[in-house]
C-alpha cells in the first residue's frame, strides 16, 4: 500500500535556531512588535510503498535517523496522513 | 491574547524543489527504493499577541506575504493552534 507521510523536523530544546532568531529580529523592523518565540523547522512530505502502517512508520523513522534529520541537534515526528491502496 | 501559530510554507505546484529532489535521489543509495514524491518545506512556529483570532490570522498572513514566504514561488498556510490568555 502507498502511504502519504509527513515528517516534522525541529531543533532539540536548547539548540540554537539561527533562522528563527533572524526572523524574530527582522519582524520588529517591519512593524510587527507583537511576535515572539519564532522557531523555523523543516517539513518533509513523501509517499512510501510499504506492507502496512507500522512498516511505513518504522522505515520513515530509520530514514530520519540516517538522512532526513540530524538526531544530534534535531527532533523529528513522523505522521502517516493517508493510505492509498496500490 | 497570545496565540500559538504554525505556518506551513511549501513550493507552489510546478516550482522546482531542489532539496526534495536531492533527498529523493539520495534515498535509493541508502537502500530505500520505495519512496517517491519527496517535498521539503518550511514550518514556522511563533507566538503572537493579538486582540482576537481573526487579527492574529490576518497579521500572520501579511507577515507571510512580506517576510516569511516568497509568494512568487511559495504557498503558505496559517493555522492557529492554541490560545493562551495574556
Amino acid at each position: 500500500m502507498m502511504f502519504s507521510v509527513t515528517v516534522q523536523v525541529t531543533h532539540l530544546p536548547g539548540i540554537l535556531d539561527p533562522v528563527g532568531a533572524t526572523v524574530e529580529r527582522a519582524l520588529p523592523a517591519l512593524g510587527y512588535t507583537n511576535v515572539s518565540q519564532v522557531h523555523v523547522g523543516k517539513t518533509i512530505r513523501l509517499t512510501i510503498d510499504a506492507e502496512n502502517v507500522e512498516a511505513a512508520r518504522a522505515q520513515c523513522e530509520e530514514m530520519c535517523q540516517r538522512l532526513l534529520a540530524n538526531p544530534v541537534i534535531e527532533a523529528f515526528a513522523v505522521s502517516i496522513d493517508d493510505v492509498v491502496p496500490a
